[in-house]
C-alpha cells in the first residue's frame, strides 16, 4: 500500500512462515534465546521462518514483564503449565533453571509441542532418561541446547574430521575452565556451581565438552574420573557457613569406540580463565585446536600440503564464504560474537521443525542430551569407586 | 490485561521512549545499523529508548521491500527526499553509498532531524565541510559513524590513556589491511576500493584509523604520505579493461600536537589480512596494542606493577564488569561480535538525542568527520608533492 | 708474558678451578652436555669452574673420535669401565642410551665420582632404586638430568609458587606431545619410542612432566592411568613387521599431597606438535602456563594487581635482569635457546661439586630421579588394573 | 696414541683446517662472536674449519685478560694496530665500538686480512664509503655483520620470496623497537642510543631493518623520513644535564625499485618492547611476518593451498630438517637461541674464506654495509628538509 510514497511492509507474505515461540525463563538463557530468535529472520540468506515471540513465563511478575517488554514479547505469564499447554505455541523453549527442565519439558511434549531444553537435560539421570524416552514416544522435535556445536569453528572442525583431513583420530583433550570460585573467600551466592542446586562444574560446564567429545570424536565407551571440592565451606552474604559438596573440578580420562582416548576437565576455580573452553584433537594426518575465548578462529595443522617447510598450525579465521554457518550481513573478517552459537542452533531447530528434518547429527536431540548425562553418571561412579567404569554399565539404553 | 493467565505486554509505558528511525540504504551498513537498533532495548541495563524502525529507503523496490520485511520495518520508500523530509522521523540514518552522503544528510539536517551518517563523511572535502558547517548552524545532533570507537577494547584504551596509565604518548602506529584486491587478476567488481567511485583504501578504511588517531592520541598537525596503485588495470566480468586510479595502499607519517609521532597504513592488497585493523601506542609508562580480528582483547603493558618479574603484555579479555561498554546479557568471558561497535555507537547517539548530550568526545560528530577528511586531503597533497604538509594549510577551519 | 705486545693468557690462575669431565655417550645427549660444559666459563658473571673435557667414551671408534675432535676432548676411549674408573675424572657424565644408565653409573659412584645421569634414571624400577640407594651410601653428588627445571621460565614459575603469587595450588595439567609416530606407515627405526628398547612415551618424555609436577607442585600420592598403543605393528626399512608394545600415548590423573589434582599426558603421535611440553597451573590467586616451543616466555595471571581492568595473562619474556638464570652475554630481549636448560643444569651441578652444596631442591638428585620412576610404575599398574593406585603401594622407600 | 685404553685426539688432521681469529673488542659483541666461533666446529654436520681464537684486543688490560681467559683465547693485546697487523691472523673481527670500526678495519684490509666488522659499518658516511672501496681494491673477504640475515626464519623468508611463494611483493613494514629510554628520568648512561657517540636508534637498530629490507625485498630508491627526540635533556649519574640530539625514534617510508613500498621504524622508547624486531611482507600470493622475540617461528600465509577453508597464517616452527640453517645437535622442536644468528653468520664467512666464495648475497659485504649507510643519510636529509629524497642523490656509487 502506497501512502504518499511510503509503502507498508506486508508481513503476511508466505516466504517467512511464522513459528510461535513460548519461552520459559527470563534469565541469562531466556534472554540469549530471545535475542537469537529475533536475529534469525535477517541473519541468513534464506531465512526459514520468522519466529514470533508469543509469550514468556517466569515467577516474578515485575521482572518477567520487564524482560518481555525489552525483547518484544506479546504476552507473558507466571505459570509454566499454562505456557506448556498453550495451543497457540509451536515451540516450547525451556530456559528455566536446571531443576525445572524435567516437568515443563515433559508436559510440553505431551501437548505435542516441539521442545528446546537448555543443557544439562536434567540434574537427575532418571529424569533425563524419561525426557529422552518421551521425546521418542511422542515424536516431536527436541533439542538439548548444546550451543557450542553451532559455532562456525566447531562445525569446521567436524567437517575436517568427516572429510578425513585429520586421518585416524588418536586423541581428544578438552578443558572447560572458569574462575567463579577461585577465591576461597568468595561468597557462596557468587559461585554458580556451588549455589542453589549445587550442580557442580561437571554438570554445568563439563557437560558441554562431553557433548563436544561425542560431536567431534564419537561414542564414549569407558571413563575414569576424579571429582574434587577444594573449598568445602563457603560463607553466604549473611556470614553463615555453607557446606559445599559440588565438585569444583572434575577430571576424566575417556576411551572412545573408535580407539581414540582423551581427557576432559571442568573447573570453576581456574584463576584467569574467564570462559576458557579449549580442546585439541590429534589425528594421524592433522590436528586442530580451539579456544572459546577466541571463538572465530580454529587452529589447523594438516600434513596434506605441498610445501612441508611452511607447515604449522594455521590460524584460520572462520569468517569466509567457504566456512560453515556464515551470517549474511557479516563479510569476511567481521567476527561473530558468542551469541551466534545460539542463533545458529535455534535456526537449525526451526529448520527441523518447519521442514521436518532430524535434529541430529548436527543438533543434539534429547537422546544426545541423555547420553551426556550417562557419561556424567559414569564419571561420578568412577570417582567414588576409584576405578574405570564402562558406559554400557550405566543408565538404560535408549 | 490478563487473558486466561496471560498478560499482554504494555508497550505504552514511558520508560522506553520511542525514537523513530528512517534508514537510507539497505546494503551492508543499512543492515548492520538496523540490527543494532533492534538490539538496543534489550542489550543494556538501562536502555535509553526503544528505536522504532519506521521506514527504510532504497532505489530497488524488490530489494528494499525484502530487507524491510526481514528487519521488521513498518514502511519503505524509494525516494530519499521523501525520507529525509518525513516529519515523523526523529533520526535520519544515512547508510547510503559514499557519494550519497552529502545531499540527503544536508536535507535531513535542514528539516531538523538528527543525522547519523556512515563514514567517510563525503568523498569530497568541500561537501564534508558543508555538512559539518550545516550541523553547527542547525544545531541538531550529528554523528559520523566511526564505529570502532565503540568497541570495549578501544574505550578501555582511551580510558588508560586519559588516566595516565601509558604516561606521555610517544608513538602511534596503525594499519588497516584487507585483501580484496591482492590478486592482480581479480575482477574489478570484486574489488570494492577500485570499483564504482574508486574511493580507494585511504578513504575506505584508512579513514577509520585516522579517526582512531584523533580519538586516542589527539590532534594531528602534519603528515607525509605516499599513495600507491600496484594494479593499474583490472578487467571486469565482461573482459573489459578498466584503468584504476584508486590507491591500493597508502602510507603516511603523522605528527601530533602533543609531540607524538606515528604512521598509518591502509591496504587492500595484503594477502591473508581479512580485516586487520591493528594499532599500537607506546607511552613513557606503558603500551597497548589491538587487532580487530581479535576484538575482545586489548594487550596492555604497564610499568605500574609491584612485581617487575611478571611484567609483560597482558592479554586482557575486555568482557568483565570492570570494562567499558558491557552488554547486559553477556557475562564475563562471553565475547561480543564485530556488530557491537555499531550497537554501542547507535546507543550512544540515542542517549545524546533523548537526553540532549553532546555526541563528542566519545562519538564522532560531523566536525570530527570533517577533520578526518582534511587529513586525507593533506596526505593526498603530500603524496603528490613529495613533501611534508601541515594540516593547518589544508581545508577550512570549523 | 708479553711477546711483542701480546700477552699469553695464564690459565693457571685459581679463579677458574678446573673440574675434569668424563662423558659416556657421543649421541644427542653427549653432544648437548659437551656443548653445555664448553659454554659455562663464559656464560656466567661468576663462573664457578672451568670444566675440562678430559675424555669421551663410545663403542664406535670412528664416530667417537670424530665427536671428540669436534668438541675438543683431549682423549677418548671405547670401554665404559675404563672411563668410570679413571682416577683423573671428577665428574662422570652418563649420556649413554637408557639401558646403559645403570651399570656405568653404579661403577662410577663406587669409584667415588660425582655422577650426572641422563633421564630416565633407568628403564627398570629396581635399577633406579639401586642407583638412588648407592648415591645415598656413597655420598657423592648425583644429578638425574631433568634439564627443563633449569629453564628461566620454569625457575620463575617455581619462584612465583614459592612466594605465594599463585596462592593455594588447585590444578596442574601437563602435556608432552611429539609427532615421531603419527603416521601409521612410519618405519619403526624413525619412531624413537617404539624402536630398540621400546621405552615408550611415558618413559621417554612423560618422565619430564612427572618431574615437573614434583618440582612445581610437590609430592604425588595417587594416580589413575591409561596407556595406549594405536599402531601395534610397524614395518622396518627392510619391510619386516615389528610388533609394538610401547605406549604411544599415556594419560594419567594425578593427586598431590597438598590437595592439588592434575593430569599428565605424553604422546608420540600428536601431528604438528614438534616438541610441545605445555603445562598450566591454577592457584587461588593466580595462574601460569608454559609452552616449550616458546621457551623464553611464561604466561602469568596474577590477581594481585591494582587495576583489575588490565588483568590478563601477561606474556612475560624471561630475559631481564630480574629473571632467574640469566646469561651474562645476553641482554634483555635476547632469547636463550633450548640448550640452555643443560647449560644451567650442568652449571648448577658444578656449583654443587665445587662448593659442596646439595643438588636439590633445584636440581634432581638420583633420589628425585627414582621418585619419577615410581610414579611411572604406578601409572603402568593403574592402566593394567583399571583402577586408582596409591604411590605408597609402589616401589621401596628411600 | 693409546694410553691404557685412552686415545689422544689428534687435532692435526686436515679435515678441520684451522683459521686464526683476532678479535678487536671484548664487550657484548666481542663475547657473542667468540661464543659463535667456539660453537662452529660442533654445530654443523660438515664443519668447514676450526676457528682458533688466537688473540683478543682491548684497552683495559684487566678486563681484556679476564675475557680472554673465559673464552679460551691464547693471547691478548692492548693495541689495535698490533692486532690488525699481526701476520699470524687470518680473520680480523672488528667488534669495537662503532667509532672504532673505520681505522682498524682499513688497516687490517691493507694488511691483507679478511675482515668482519660489526654493524653499522661506520657512523660517518664517508668512512663507510672508504671501507667499502678499500674492500673492493684489496680483494679480501669482508662482512658487515648483519646477523639477523642468518636466522633460520629469515632465510626461510628469503627462500619463499625467491621461489615466488609470495608472488609480487607489494609491501614491507618493519619495526625495531626497544625500551632503554622510555622513562624520561632514566640516566643517560643507561640509554645506549643517547650515550657516548649518541648514535641514535636509526643507526643502532634501524640499520638492521634497512639491511633486512634490502635482503628480503631489494633495492631502495627513495625515502621520506622523520626523526624524533622526545627527551632532549637527560641527567647523568652525577646529576648533570646532558643535551640529547640522538633520535629516539625514526620513521621512514621506503620505495623499492621493484614497485613495493614500505615503512621502517626504530625506537628506543617503546615501553614493553624488549627487543622487538617485527616485520611483515605482503605479496600478491602470500604474506609472512616475523617477531624477533619469538625467533624460531615464521608466520606464513600462502594462497597456494588445496583447501581454502583451512587457510590462515601458519605458525611455522623453523626447526625441521626441511628448514635452512639447522644445527646438527638440535632435533625438530628444539629451539635455537638468539646467538645462532652470529653462529651462522660467522660460519658462512669461514666458508667464504676457506672455499673462496662470495660473501653475498647471503651475507652482507662491506658494499652492502655501505648501502645501508646511504639510506640512513637519505632519511636524515629527508627529515631535515621535510621532503622525499631519492637514494641516487645521496652518497657516492660503488
Amino acid at each position: 500500500m502506497n501512502l504518499n510514497g511510503f509503502y507498508q511492509v506486508d508481513y503476511s507474505k508466505s516466504d517467512f512462515p511464522e513459528v510461535k515461540i513460548g519461552t520459559l525463563g527470563y534469565g541469562f538463557m531466556g534472554q540469549i534465546h530471545s535475542n537469537a530468535f529475533i536475529k534469525i529472520p535477517f541473519s541468513f540468506s534464506n531465512p526459514i521462518s520468522r519466529p514470533v515471540l508469543l509469550a514468556i513465563c517466569g515467577r516474578n511478575q515485575k521482572k518477567v514483564e520487564h524482560i518481555a517488554r525489552r525483547f518484544g514479547y506479546k504476552e507473558y505469564c507466571l505459570d509454566w503449565q499454562l505456557l506448556a499447554k498453550d495451543p497457540r505455541i509451536d515451540i516450547f523453549d525451556n530456559c528455566a533453571p536446571d531443576d525445572w527442565h524435567y516437568l515443563p519439558s515433559i508436559l510440553a511434549m505431551e501437548k505435542g509441542k516441539h521442545v528446546i531444553c537448555e543443557k544439562p537435560l536434567s540434574l537427575k539421570l532418571d529424569e533425563a532418561f524419561q525426557m529422552a524416552k518421551k521425546a521418542q514416544e511422542v515424536g516431536v522435535k527436541t533439542m538439548c541446547c548444546y550451543n557450542y556445536r553451532f559455532l562456525p569453528a566447531v562445525q569446521l572442525a567436524r567437517q575436517l574430521i568427516e572429510q578425513g583431513t585429520l586421518g585416524i583420530i588418536y586423541q581428544f583433550r578438552a578443558k572447560y575452565l572458569q574462575q567463579a570460585g577461585h577465591n576461597p573467600f568468595e561468597l557462596v551466592e557468587k559461585v554458580w556451581y556451588a549455589h542453589g542446586t549445587q550442580s557442580g562444574t561437571l554438570m554445568g560446564i563439563g557437560s558441554h565438552i562431553i557433548d563436544m567429545a561425542y560431536f567431534l570424536v564419537g561414542e564414549i565407551t569407558a571413563v575414569c574420573g576424579l571429582k574434587k571440592t577444594y573449598n568445602q565451606i563457603r560463607k553466604d552474604s549473611l556470614g553463615k557457613d555453607h557446606p559445599i559438596s559440588a565438585d569444583e573440578c572434575t577430571i576424566a580420562i575417556l576411551e572412545f569406540k573408535n580407539g581414540a582416548v582423551g581427557t576432559i576437565e571442568s573447573s570453576g576455580v581456574s584463576t584467569g580463565r574467564k570462559n576458557y573452553q579449549g580442546w585439541e584433537i590429534n589425528g594421524s594426518k592433522g590436528s586442530i585446536f580451539f579456544d572459546l575465548e577466541d571463538l572465530n578462529h580454529l587452529q589447523v595443522y594438516s600434513t596434506d600440503i605441498n610445501s612441508p617447510e611452511i607447515q604449522g598450525f594455521s590460524n584460520v579465521l572462520v569468517t569466509d564464504a567457504e566456512h560453515p554457518l556464515q551470517i549474511k550481513y557479516l563479510p569476511s573478517g567481521h567476527n561473530q560474537g558468542w551469541e551466534y552459537g545460539h542463533v545458529h542452533a535455534l535456526h537449525h531447530f526451526l529448520d527441523c521443525v518447519v521442514n521436518d528434518k532430524p535434529v541430529g547429527p548436527l543438533g543434539a536431540s534429547f537422546q544426545d542430551g541423555y547420553r551426556v548425562q550417562v557419561v556424567i553418571e559414569a564419571i561420578n561412579q568412577s570417582s567414588a569407586k576409584g576405578k574405570r567404569v564402562e558406559i554400557k554399565d550405566v543408565g538404560e539404553d535408549i
